[in-house]
């Protein structure tokens, strides 16, 4: 290890064939991944023998179906809270990490389905909070169209401090399970919630006992205003992206800013930008594959996922050898993206292929294509000039875009001190180095 | 195997420590049990190695504190939803069935759930569609009360229907996911369901694959004229609690014969009564263990479980030596079970302090102390006169009660050409010897 102790985090995001929208397509990807628990628990074991910090897992409440859909696998895929019980059954370590609606979802079933799984895991458990963003779901849950951008967010942050409280509705000693005296609970050390807000109105008690690590490690993906100010507040680890150096480091400056403000330890807050990654033994071998990727993206598929990254919006009666048109700005939760993408066409004046091509591996995340030395390199750039505490990898096609990173990158990064060679903990929060919390002075407070 | 080629079902129901409300007190019982995976799997892997159908978890989505639950364990509780996924991932063939409310949840994420178990296991997950019993439950998503017995039930069952119209989203051709011409799904064999409703509105489909048994098998619990009517129409399996043999023998009856007038053919909806069984090697044995488990009957534990079987409602004022009261009709779930307890008490004569020790083991439902030749004759008995198709069986105490089970009276019924000597298919249905289901003529109308 070098002189320096901090080192970095790794969250492998997992996305059923991989992040390139083509992946499916290789002859070296098992096209049904995405549905088939063996695939995943090769994915997730290999992570944890590279001693990733987590497994990160999106998620949507609605199938995928639009115009150019059946061209990519993201209509069907096992909703990530089933997944991710079978997979802790069959790891020791690594974190957990899902993605869960706060728009679509109910506090009391979010607490309790993260609470067991961090019982479940021995405290390997973490919560992505997201918003939704897409029509197609608020019409599986009884609205015609999906909540503004403000509700979404109001609801969101009322929904955090919901589950929070419920996760703190007991203490680690609640349970002393007395044989002798036949006290099973200890009423005293009970909080009840009585939570009545604006959105949710919910009681508590939470059934399940408080988790091994306090409470389950809470992720953020928004970088609105919005989306900035609830994770200063609230997230443990935010996940972003960004293409350029310097809109990283700004986002980290910021977000480290306002967790000051908010009272907080700015490194009790992770920024961890996603990292896509192709990866070979030399620079032309991985320039080889991404070239073998980009061309099997069909041009439907591309722009389904160019449309989709853009909120929505039709692309089809555009050329595709044009520019990109001037877009209405989304209420979706694709705003941030939108910005990101028309900008990035703007500057480098990019058709509308030349801009899914540009997107296919990554969706707008920093993108690396090369060698193990050049792939650790941008990683010590970012880690080391504030932009990053660790990074979400983004395995272009899987599995063996994430077994090359871990054969490949992840000794780099050993060798040169930045990153862990075994663990030190058995929680997530351990892995990450975030302090265990203290129970919330609401839940405090109500207590019997 | 004996002339007759019918043989029973087993369901083993898993509950904490053991059905016994002191089972937790034994010497012998992990008192953690229900929070500890390790207890589960073990317990799933022992029924599992007995071949039964499925292993079965209950469930609330309310943490009982009332007055005296502090004194036994139904108040921490892993979600089955998160517990299931983990022995899917550490079993092979057993099926998988927990409980989920429809009073408290959305129909797209209880399908969505249940598909993605189902394919995550090959085809073992079986949801038991309960409507929801108590107030607790209530105050944790936003009322004030629990809603209304009819108004349940009418929810239950428009519930039901979107959940089997999801699940029929896709067809098992859907997804062909050829990489040559890049077709991940065949878009002419979707069906979106579209449904609005009094309840709810949905628009599907559902973003999980058809199940490998067509469906998720559907179990059903409800006893009242709404709820017999609900599962003749749409259960796979009804679990059901009687005492005595005749009550069973004419709730048997009642079922088939309503199955007939819904069109169904009456074999494939199958009768499994409950069965509280405490066995040994002798029949004093077993009576020995069965005075042990009555003698750690903390009186403030027995008087709550009582208080809560007949509706949550206050014993606590009047005398234990002295009779049950008359209790006003509960509105909640527990009103077949209120009748069940008020008519044996009034028959038996039975003081409070009698009741609640009569029914600490096994809330009512049949039980059987002693041998395993007591408890195969009474199980054969049930089986050959038209009172069951099999049994959920409900050990005392967890897990010798299971091992016992097992061990004694699974080779007994074995013998008996009663049971199977292993398992012959590999989904839950196959098991059950329920035929796959064929995708509803209402999805199939719908398909674009």
């Amino acid at each position: 290890m070098t002189a320096s102790t901090r080192q970095m985090h790794l969250g492998a995001f997992l996305m059923e064939t991989g992040h390139h929208v083509a992946a499916w397509r290789l002859p070296s990807v098992q096209a049904d991944a995405g549905t088939d628990l063996r695939a995943y628990t090769t994915l997730a074991q290999t992570a944890e023998r590279a001693c990733f910090d987590a497994v990160f897992l999106a998620d949507n409440v609605a199938a995928n179906v639009a115009p150019g859909a059946d061209r990519a696998p993201r209509s069907d895929r096992l909703d990530p809270m089933i997944l991710l019980p079978a997979l802790a059954a069959l790891t020791e370590r690594i974190g957990l990490v899902a993605t869960v609606t706060t728009t679509y979802n109910e506090p009391y079933h979010v607490a309790r389905k993260f609470g067991s799984l961090d019982v479940l895991s021995g405290g390997r458990a973490g919560w992505n909070l997201v918003t939704s963003d897409n029509a197609a779901e608020a019409q599986n849950f009884g609205r015609a169209e999906h909540m503004g951008h403000a509700q979404r967010y109001d609801r969101a942050h009322e929904f955090y401090r919901v589950v929070a409280g419920l996760w703190d509705s007991w203490d680690e000693s609640s349970f002393v399970r007395d044989k002798a005296s036949g006290v099973y609970y200890d009423a005293a050390t009970l909080s009840v919630l009585h939570h009545r807000g604006k959105h949710f109105s919910v009681a508590g008690p939470l059934n399940v006992p408080r988790s091994p690590q306090g409470r389950p490690v809470v992720v953020q993906a928004g970088s609105s205003e919005a989306g900035r100010t609830l994770a200063a507040r609230t997230a443990d680890v935010v996940f972003t992206a960004h293409t350029e150096l310097a809109s990283a480091q700004t986002f980290y400056s910021d977000m480290k800013a306002r967790a000051v403000v908010a009272g907080r330890d700015p490194d009790q807050l992770k920024i961890m930008p996603g990292i896509s990654v192709i990866v070979a033994r030399t620079d032309s071998e991985a320039q080889e594959r991404f070239e073998e990727l980009q061309s099997l993206v069909d041009p439907v598929a591309g722009l389904a996922m160019l449309s989709r990254m853009l909120g929505n919006f039709d692309l089809s009666r555009y050329p595709l050898d044009g520019p990109l048109p001037d877009l209405p700005v989304t209420d979706s939760g694709q705003r941030s993206r939108q910005v990101l993408l028309t900008s990035l066409a703007g500057a480098e004046r990019l058709t509308i292929r030349q801009l899914y091509l540009r997107i296919a591996a990554g969706r707008g995340h920093h993108m690396v294509v090369g060698s193990a030395e050049r792939v650790a390199d941008a990683m010590q750039q970012w880690f080391e000039s504030g932009a990053a505490d660790g990074f979400n990898v983004m395995p272009a096609d899987l599995p063996d875009g994430l077994t090359r990173f871990c054969e490949l990158v992840v000794p780099k990064l050993q060798q040169r001190g930045l990153f862990r060679t075994r663990y030190t903990g058995t929680t997530l929060r351990d892995h990450l180095g975030l302090r265990k919390p203290a129970r919330l002075a609401t839940a405090l407070q109500n207590g019997v």
